[in-house]
């Protein structure tokens, strides 16, 4: 009897990639493609605003540049990639963001990961950026992160004629704040990347080993994929059971904006960017796949199981984009200094 | 008569180039070689711990990822990189640097470019470091800078599988705080940055320009060459005229500890570093070159010397490294948490 109860670790086993395939794409998860032109076009085709600011290799360079320069904050030593550090995942490792003069994020907030965000059908926890640039406006300008103004942005940036060249370049057009946060949307956009789970879904059978597609045949049949579905395996709005069974009811100021909605994170290189949840509570990639389970699907995720999901959800640890560390252009004597407001 | 009181630097023009050449080795002024090998050695002998620990690519890579990555900080978002920011010319802009809990250095002391510092005969302002290993411990263990303690550091790295390795293959042990030290180190050894003025000493007449050479001849005849030597135009040991005449007398810690002697800071890159001196109070480098003539030197620079000298100094802005971004490994279950102290 024993021997024919088999979990569903087991089960899984016996289930061919080719099905495992097959159930995955009804179940609406999509694949980067390997081909780079397919990728481009998948990429224009989720920026909002890819036709107004098409992509070109001169303004991904200056995005790149500003979103390593610290003068885009009042202090001048917190950068884009403060919080969300292309070399840790793309996010920053510590529960809430800690923004100028120390400040925690008011609303406790954990920063989500940049990498593929260009895939979320929204940006922020509460779905109210449509866009990365609209997202990259928020980080700049609020008192408890960068707490800069457009206005000091775009000053110090025109005091220093590389920049002033460099937009003339890459937008022929004077520095101002909608192409400072433009250029920064530009350059996360490339910031993709592909993994085994992809090179699974577009047919390579063996990309995932026999222990990651058991654990994808578990992460679909429990429900997992309801929200963390779609290319970014989330990054789209869903209900949040905050009001009545999630244990962090005081993580966001999402509740009343999206009307109980919260956007569901990427899985991808999930493996990366722990803690987890919108407030950062949970450090044990396990334990928040558990607690998933009983919040959001109202069921019982065993330790095997949530083991085995871990197993999968490491296989979208994605290939990262090779990026050369930014030289920046000097101050000059009209940049306005850095006020750290000790 | 007018036109037969020439300046300075009308006269200089008339010097030739390689009259200019001879005058500046005689001062004791000595350009990186332009052959890789010629220059892997000079970096070699000045390194005191290179003996005991070659410079093998699996260190640099080891010390790079060390360098950029904040977890070796208490609070775990600051990292070397945060206030020696490779994309800044190696320093953080700032009058003093800031660390744990948004705290300004006590001392008041500017955070000194890690650029060419392996050519520092001392590191820290007050030299009492006497290579960059020995450096390297110090703002990671200081309270109010990455606030960390050995113990910490060693522990979140042991943490971290990829960490383990690559100790392994790099030094071929555990890890220890030394080794920590060792590797950031021998990262910085390879932070040089070979420049025009380098070329020019080299024999290439042409590599500085009729103004630049213009400004070359008054840096030495004003006697700036007196401190600003050898190698790294600076990096040794002076007498500063604390007690007498500089204008800046609560500037640091080392007043005691070097016996009134302070480290010259390199003049490599200076355009890059402002603001200038030991607590970075002032801004314009034309300012702090009338100020060392006046309080170093007890001469007046003119406002037209000064900007001679100014078009000199930035031909000593060299040729960065290129440095990918080092994508860290991912912390685990067992890698103690980050402590923000708010």
């Amino acid at each position: 009897m024993r021997k024919i109860l088999l979990s569903s670790v087991a089960l899984a086993s016996f289930l061919t990639a080719s099905d495992l395939r097959d159930e995955a794409l009804k179940s609406g998860l999509v694949a980067l493609p390997n081909d780079a032109k397919a990728l481009a076009k998948m990429i224009d085709d989720a920026s909002p605003d890819a036709k107004a600011y098409p992509t070109t290799m001169a303004r991904i360079e200056l995005g790149k540049r500003l979103y390593f320069d610290p003068r885009l904050s009042k202090s001048g030593i917190i950068s884009c990639n403060t919080c969300h550090n292309l070399g840790l995942g793309g996010a920053d490792g510590i529960p809430a963001s800690t923004g100028h003069k120390w400040t925690p994020n008011p609303h406790h907030i954990n920063a989500p990961t940049v990498y593929n965000s260009v895939f979320n059908s929204v940006q922020f926890w509460d779905g109210r950026a449509a866009h990365l640039a609209a997202q990259a406006a928020g980080p700049m300008t609020a008192e408890p992160e960068m707490a800069s103004t457009p206005e000091l942005v775009v000053d110090r940036l025109k005091s220093i004629p590389t920049y002033v060249y460099e937009f003339k370049k890459a937008f022929d057009s004077e520095i101002n704040f909608e192409l400072v946060t433009t250029a920064i949307g530009i350059f996360e956009r490339t910031l993709v990347t592909p993994s085994r789970f992809d090179k699974f879904l577009n047919g390579d059978e063996n990309a995932l080993n026999k222990n990651e597609k058991a654990g994808f045949k578990i992460f679909i049949d429990k429900g997992c994929v309801n929200c963390h579905n779609g290319v970014n395996l989330g990054g789209t709005l869903q209900p949040f059971e905050v009001a009545s069974k999630y244990q962090f009811a005081d993580v966001g100021d999402f509740k009343g904006d999206a009307n109980g909605m919260v956007k569901a994170p990427t899985l991808r290189n999930i493996e990366l960017t722990a803690p987890y949840f919108h407030n950062g509570a949970i450090w044990s990639l396990k334990e928040a796949i558990k607690t998933m389970g009983s919040v959001q699907l109202g069921i019982d995720i065993s330790d095997k199981e949530a083991d085995s999901i871990g197993i999968f959800l490491k296989s979208l640890t994605g290939d990262m984009p090779k990026i050369e560390y930014p030289m920046l252009p000097a101050s000059t004597d009209k940049t306005s200094k850095p006020e750290l407001d000790y």
